[in-house]
């Protein structure tokens, strides 16, 4: 199995996609809280391209993106699977994986930096993305099918952080009239234990947000 | 082997990394070029998320995103491999293939379409991300080593697109001065034949940068 390093921060999604593979894997790995308005020389010299977490470190060589991170641990560890066998289904969910950043992602962050009608552009473009989502979902119970694969542990960001980043805002985007199937498909995906175990507080994270943002409590 | 048709504009670097892979790989593939002024409903049916190009079309089943389908690609021919076998190596290609991606191309881009300090900050941002791949390359031949591989593949954007860019726009941003490392790189590889079976002609590649832009001939 060899070392295993992680240097993460707790209210990071990209962060804990790694841990929650990590602990699907059952893989035995030392977590290493990362200050980021204070960066460690550890993570400058492991990540010097984008001084991100999170940075996985396996016998001392760091590799950084949590998405590369996620193909790294399901090639090095083949126990539990994360991505599909068959090569198709394995490029829809990299389909969907950088969906799930590349617009999703992108579109939700644009909100919380951008005024008036750019805002608005940026709510309705969140809203077709999460539209796309949900038809994806359609009748499955998790993007993985019957349980939980690399989509759903990038999905994250919608399973938890968006709802906090909603509350820190106040603003009502993936509500449950709107996204019955996705509202649906968080219960199911905070309820398991792998995710439920590997989910920062929600408060705490709220807080977190409102100082970033600048949002009033 | 099947049936493998290929969604493609010639002007598209994200087409021709796709081709590119299927020559190397020796794959025989119909290719049917899209008009992305007047989409085909084959594409939108193929590709109803992005609507763009490339797509690959294997036995019938549609695969979007140019680096998603290398990988597909990649996974299902075996021959003349385009990723490195090795986890840690393979990780490796895709952090940059990534980061020509997300940071190099979306940096030039904004060059493209933003003005005054906007435009300067994009010019200042590119030549950065630059510095960064000419530190990687140092002195290899290849992004791949020896042989082109992936990042070579993805990479095309600056081999090839970029320099017709900056002729479009009379600007100056690869120069060999400032790049000795990179500009050895990019006479290297569009030597390669099969690099140079694959790309666009030049002075029509120039025209179209031009009519996209509104610059000046």
């Amino acid at each position: 199995m060899g070392e295993v390093k992680l240097l993460a921060s707790w209210s990071s999604p990209f962060s804990r996609r790694v841990e929650m593979a990590l602990k699907i894997k059952g893989i035995d790995y030392e977590y290493i809280e990362q200050d980021l308005s204070n960066k460690s020389p550890l993570l400058l010299q492991s990540n010097p391209v984008h001084k991100k977490v999170p940075v996985l470190i396996h016998n001392g060589k760091p590799i950084a993106e949590s998405l590369v991170i996620l193909e790294y641990i399901d090639e090095t560890w083949e126990t539990n699977p994360i991505f599909p066998k068959d090569p198709y289904e394995k490029a829809m969910a990299r389909f969907w994986a950088k969906f799930i950043d590349e617009q999703c992602n992108h579109a939700v962050w644009q909100i919380t930096c951008s005024k008036d009608k750019e805002k608005e552009k940026a709510v309705e473009e969140s809203i077709g993305h999460l539209k796309t989502l949900e038809n994806e979902l359609k009748d499955k119970k998790f993007f993985g099918g019957e349980t939980i694969g690399v989509v759903d542990i990038v999905a994250n960001i919608i399973g938890f952080w968006l709802e906090a980043l909603q509350e820190a805002l106040r603003i009502e985007l993936l509500t449950r009239e709107r996204f019955p199937i996705l509202s649906k498909w968080i219960d199911e995906y905070v309820s398991c234990n792998i995710v439920k175990e590997n989910l920062p507080p929600r408060d705490k994270l709220v807080a977190a947000f409102r100082a970033i943002l600048n949002a009033p409590a």
